[in-house]
């Protein structure tokens, strides 16, 4: 099998190139550049790769034609903005495409257009798209929109509350916190090492990207949720999330009863972990495709405590996107992972 | 003036230590370890201080009676359960102490054998301590129980709320964050360095013992308001605070409503700064006795968010205790300071 | 192919056991404790694993029959002192061990007494380990001795200067820097997070136990390099070792001619990186079996400085223990490895 | 007092104002932009401001007249090249100036030109200038080039052995690691968070713009020594240096011997600790004034080592400033400094 991977250079294309290189369905991983658009011209060049990277050739260019000849599926490292404008033919083909960025998970373009700032596909191509949570289903087209790595940590998260209508619909709280690499490699005042170390701050209030697509999530599991309460909070560290999560219980119940929930809902997930002993560390799942889950139920205040931490980079992108492919192809759904963690 | 210090080998007796020396009505400090109960054998030394603090004379043994001849007012940064047992003579004497440890914050004792683990104060003595925070009050005898850490970031954060009724009393969830500092110099496995470096994990969630007395202090507020949601998580900064706080809204407001609120509540109170644009970060008051505050509304799910920052080891014990050192002998509230941040 | 491991909990065990997981030619990973030795009393236990390590099996009390009848090959990830007291029978049987402690580095007893404060092996059994650098030797018997992690980084360094006579034999300085992994799990007042963060300190200068196994090998190659200064210094980080090496040229030379020098001693090691433009930070052989080389040359001082990265948990223990298990065996000496690194 | 800042956003400018804020001789302090030169063009704005700081007035537009008139004496913290073009009047008029950029250091302009890559000043303008390590002496005229931050870290470490004549003037190796505010604010690669955590690396190779000074000096000390070996290395962490320091010595000694001559050497110098015990720590000198300093000596290979350790922002800029300043108007070297650290 060969695979084509567009933007190699970020954080999730570096991660992704070294899943992709320990696969064992995968024998040539073409990589590609993503210049096709004029918002792109800086990343044109194809020298300019870390050497860290192993890489020996230069990256080609950017061809939806040489990709379907030359290889058996496609993954977009990309930004935002960038499938949006160069991903149709592939569309039109039916040709395997993972998506990691951001630009087919939203159904509705004005939503889109609302949190990303950008111009949405038509919605007509969107509906080709299937946003695919890896651990919960399988990709229903051809074309996997890979969600975004707070989305995944919530969603794994709240999914057993919403789907089995344990807590009131409009009760919830997400106080997600990630380390550095989720903001990507822009250089900013909040990515200087002086900055952040020894630091941490709330950042996009109420107003990060992932929002609409959790909601969208959630809405599909329960219609009675509409919306959430979702915080992001920088903190000094390069990979890994917590998202923190807070709803009232519909009726009192108990932390051993929630806890027995989570793993009747898991028992067949290899990826979802559920602790029955206090709350998870990011470290437990740091490098490792694992959501590693902890439940607590408080009496004086009848509400329900989640935490849900990954890898951003892997669960959280690269991860989940080798994950899909594994479901695209009907691969077992853990191949070409190692399940023993790299720590510490 | 002079000033006794029991315990300066602590985190906070090191700043305080550090404060003390440089505030202008103290002319002296005396240093005592705080071996007088058995079960604090292991603070007998007096030797053993580190050469960074710049203490030439070895510790005096913990003495009542040379505390109250030689000084003015005595502080205490000493672990919880050792000024239930020695402070009894001073609280008889009506000297001045301050407390940073836990001990006298609680008024109802079975309260803090539940929290604590420990055998409390009696009732009546307990009545004769005062629960100040130095922000929003002046002692109100000479015992001062100075607030915990969590408690001053959380009760700063909530108080113009809770004080002027604009939440739901049952809504309160606080997600707070700490640096390692905050629990102490006691090596654990948690402590580690290369288990917390590149990693964040709740902890005691609901079980934190700074929770009993946020709760005493919001209901003696309002009476309304009698538990809280709250949840502990470490991250990988030596000093810090961040508590995030949600809680419902009474009736719909917006976030120019909000500041203005608090910017009101806060006009003559030096030391609490509101944001009135975005958020702050941990490092704004690092090092300081500030306790930084942004706040933001959230029509869709009529949740105020508060974000409310602070230096755990300045503000969160050493600073504060200054403060409360300043309103007990009626100096202003920002003498020893040094109001310009030290940053980076 | 079936292996044992003794000693999972410590970081190299832990780095062993991933490591060992993914490769082609192991089937089955037996794991011992290693309580023989009345010293090791705490490691009796079998239970306590962490979870996150996905061990469901009970650690199996270590008995060297059960090794030799069940595995092809035996791991020690021991502290030093165990395999000195608990190995002998293995030996006898000419069993393959891989030890990564210290315990047969040495072939002087006294060495080893002098530098581990601890009771050496008999020379005659000295004789039958194999101190081997699996880069640029395979192993000449069935015990090998894996070199530790600060020798590593600082003999591949070395070896194409000491090599080819190219410095003054009694010039030879390393300053290495490690982070905390390197000194293990030991909770002590240097592992403290609070204690560490934002700190770097030299520790045990002139004394590392590391020491005496550099010079041994250095004048193997080279019987004038009787010794070095070597100190060693803590940064706040986990994994990863810098080795700053200098030394006196023997006669003039250049930046291009010593980087050819070092190309083409290293041309057929897949494991060794030169750098013809800039050094090599550690972040680039993070998680990773490579030593990274970086060289320059100063006229002004005639002397010459190469910089040596390595991932101090793989190359510096787990990794290069699998590279003499892969040399032992027969197999390509990069089986087993991921040879993208996984950044950041 | 009054005083001129002129560059009070960068990270010395930042430590600068918080110091001269507790001067108890400085009475006011005007902050002025250094907009004067058009390759500055970015500094002219006089707002954006980081709240942070506590300034409510905007930035004066720089104006040599104006600090003239204003004020006693003018700090500048600007980047190279400034004061280069808009001192001149300054000195013209002999008002006292403490620049802490490295325009006026050397006194040779060819060399400023080549380690600095600018124009430099005119010879004649440059003997006016005296570069004065404030531990070691006080400046000889009122135009103050205050050292760089490697240069004092390494200059105080060898100052009694160059001085004493006690080792080989062509032996000396400086190993110096610094946190990322030694870098300044710039945002690059290197400073991005993700990149700088967890790693390290040499950089600036025999390279470093401070390595002229130190030899400067060190020649002023003892003719004999023309060059030295340096080394800087990046390490994961905000503020501090250690500079290693090695020489071989010209006749055996001891380790007792040599801590004898440093404590003789700095018996009457506040701000210089040298340790009978082990190695200073960089946190042992955060956020103070203090040098600290451990020597040891290797009988194996003639070898001294000396570790010294400072916070580059403070001793290494802001702090010797100050230090500068009381000697220019003849206060004590430790007024307005406290001399208890803020650890941890």
């Amino acid at each position: 099998m060969k695979v084509s991977l567009v933007g190699v250079t970020g954080y999730s294309g570096m991660v992704l190139y070294h899943l992709l290189s320990q696969h064992p369905q995968v024998e040539k991983i073409l990589l590609f550049g993503h210049s096709a658009t004029a918002t792109n011209e800086n990343h044109r060049s194809t020298s300019g790769l870390p050497s860290y990277l192993n890489i020996s050739d230069p990256l080609l260019p950017y061809d939806c034609q040489t990709i379907e000849e030359r290889s058996d599926v496609v993954f977009f490292a990309t930004p935002a903005g960038v499938t949006s404008q160069v991903a149709q033919p592939l569309i039109n083909d039916n040709f395997p495409v993972i998506d990691l960025s951001g630009d087919y998970r939203l159904k509705d373009p004005l939503q889109y257009q609302k949190w990303y700032h950008k111009e949405p596909v038509a919605k007509e191509t969107l509906r080709k798209a299937s946003y695919n949570l890896a651990d919960l289903s399988k990709p229903t087209s051809n074309y996997v929109a890979n969600p975004g790595c707070y989305a995944t940590a919530t969603l794994l998260g709240l999914a057993p509350l919403v789907i089995n209508h344990l807590i009131e619909p409009d009760s919830i709280i997400v106080d997600a916190k990630s380390g550095l690499s989720g903001a990507g490699k822009k250089l900013t005042t909040n990515s200087h090492y002086a900055y952040i170390n020894e630091n941490m701050l709330p950042y996009k209030v109420n107003q990060h990207q992932h929002i609409p697509e959790i909601c969208q999530q959630l809405h599909q599991w329960n219609d009675q949720v509409n919306s959430i309460q979702f915080t992001t909070t920088l903190v000094p560290m390069t990979r890994g999330i917590l998202a923190s999560i807070y709803a009232k219980a519909i009726k009192p119940t108990s932390t051993d009863q929630l806890q027995e929930v989570y793993q009747t809902f898991y028992a067949d997930h290899p990826w979802a972990r559920v602790y029955l002993d206090g709350f998870p560390s990011v470290k437990n799942v740091s490098h490792s495709n694992y959501c590693d889950l902890g439940i607590s139920y408080n009496e004086a205040t009848n509400t329900i405590f989640v935490g849900s931490v990954i890898d951003n980079l892997v669960k959280g992108a690269a991860g989940q996107a080798i994950q899909n492919m594994n479901h695209l192809f009907n691969f077992d759904e853990t191949m070409g992972f190692n399940l023993i963690p790299d720590i510490p």
